[in-house]
């Protein structure tokens, strides 16, 4: 069976300091509005880049509801908190002061991030999309950052992301437009976290099984766990019980490539085996 | 401007005891390996039902991280806790231990719930499925409950729900799988949300605005807030504010459906009027 193709993603066998924590801000998560892409997204590349997301958290566009979040997240101590949502300019976008609200800090203008923006408005007027501008109050308040922050540059539109330290988390405020946090992401956020994970990577590996309900399939994965103490799998039913087909999801971490592939490949085997003299089909699903 | 075909969904301006919480277990989440559509779902369901979610949270399979989320949960007070995955036959199926641990309950063998879970597979082995079934550990494992709860009927898998009081606290428990997630909510859960909310109901409407950066929108924003207390209206940027293109959505909620259209409908020709004024195109957008 080929191993080749395996994903690199982050373990399951991080120390605690590695974790990463999610926290998006938006009504219109709560209220289903809008699929959340962006807590995926974010969680494929911090395990892709060898950081470990402990846990998603949700909340609307409420200042209280913002601060007891960042409160409660900064407890549990991760290394990095990313937060995406409520950055722009209008009444609703309140990540900044429930940011601050909840580290105990002042929003203060940030020299540095009102530059940016005014020098957003300028190329918008120089390549004739707006016919002037003027900083207003809303255009400014994008420029109000808890103190001891830093604007990041968003190489997409108009609001800087902002970073701050606390008790030595990393805490990162993203927009919520997908372009917009993506690029902000994958310049200025990426670099860090591929820093502090150093090494470390993840694999990962998948395999269909049919005609093997979940529950026969139960002992089977705990004795290749039992004999494969590395290997993390998890099975995901693709539909209901009574008609058997799942998916057979393995990972481990390890800062050598070789050592991955041979943990990986010999739990994969042995389950094979394992779900055919059952009776089971297996095949590998490609990445 | 027509306003037919409003949705009906929750609002922003609930009391706090008619909160909803939704908590998602599964490892597949925090990787990015599985979008959290569950999330979505049942949060457009509560809403839609009257009922108003405050925060969504999402753990990995680990018993002491479900059992801190269920206590940090309970302790804010919702009047509903819905939470999804790990209820399977698997070792990484965790949440009714983690839920268990968390209240400080036993984990006991219920015997409606292995009833229903025997039934199950006595048809699937008399449709032909099977050839045969015996109740093993891994599938007595899913009809072992918190202390004080009663299982749900499955109508689609084999994995009963589960639904149990803590502190005037009603909690679900709902398995992973969409399919069957959907239907013990619609069977069981729906109902009792339903009862909950009484009367009222949420009425919402879209505008699309083009050709006004968000910033210029957002004093005007200030102004039909202001002049209208009980519609929220919030703004979604399509793409980067360089290119002015979003979305206005307005929401209110009342027993009274007339009232509802009447101030929504204010509201959207107040701000309909202004956005023209600044030479922006408004149009509605069918929900």
């Amino acid at each position: 069976m080929s191993l080749n193709g395996l994903l690199k993603i982050n373990g399951d066998f991080m120390p605690t300091e590695n974790n990463v924590e999610i926290l998006c801000v938006g009504n219109e998560l709560l209220i289903g509005k809008t699929l959340n892409t962006n807590a995926h997204w974010l969680a494929k590349r911090v395990t892709s880049l060898g950081l470990k997301v402990r846990r998603i958290t949700v909340v609307g566009d409420d200042l209280d509801e913002i601060a007891a979040a960042v409160r409660e997240t900064i407890r549990r101590k991760p290394c990095f908190i990313l937060v995406t949502g409520g950055l722009g300019p209008t009444f609703d976008d309140k990540t900044l002061e429930g940011v601050a609200l909840g580290l105990d800090r002042r929003l203060e203008e940030n020299e540095e991030a009102l530059e940016m923006i005014k020098a957003k408005y300028e190329r918008y007027v120089a390549e004739g999309r707006m016919k002037e501008y003027e900083m207003t109050p809303h255009r400014t308040k994008m420029g109000r950052l808890p103190e001891g922050a830093e604007p990041l540059p968003n190489p997409v539109g108009t609001a800087p992301g902002v970073i701050l330290e606390h008790e030595g988390i990393k805490m990162v405020m993203l927009p919520g437009v997908p372009e917009e946090m993506k690029a902000i992401f994958d310049e200025s956020v990426a670099p860090m976290i591929r820093e502090l994970a150093g090494d470390l990577t993840f694999y990962e590996v998948s395999l269909e099984v049919r005609n093997l309900p979940e529950s026969e399939l139960a002992p089977l994965l705990d004795d290749v766990m039992h004999d494969n103490p590395y290997v993390y799998i998890k099975s995901h039913p693709k539909a209901a019980e009574k008609i058997p087909h799942l998916e057979l999801h393995f990972s481990t971490t390890s800062k050598d490539s070789k050592v991955a592939r041979q943990r990986i490949g010999r739990a994969v085997i042995q389950i094979s085996e394992m779900i055919k003299k059952k009776g089971g089909i297996v095949r590998p699903i490609k990445p």
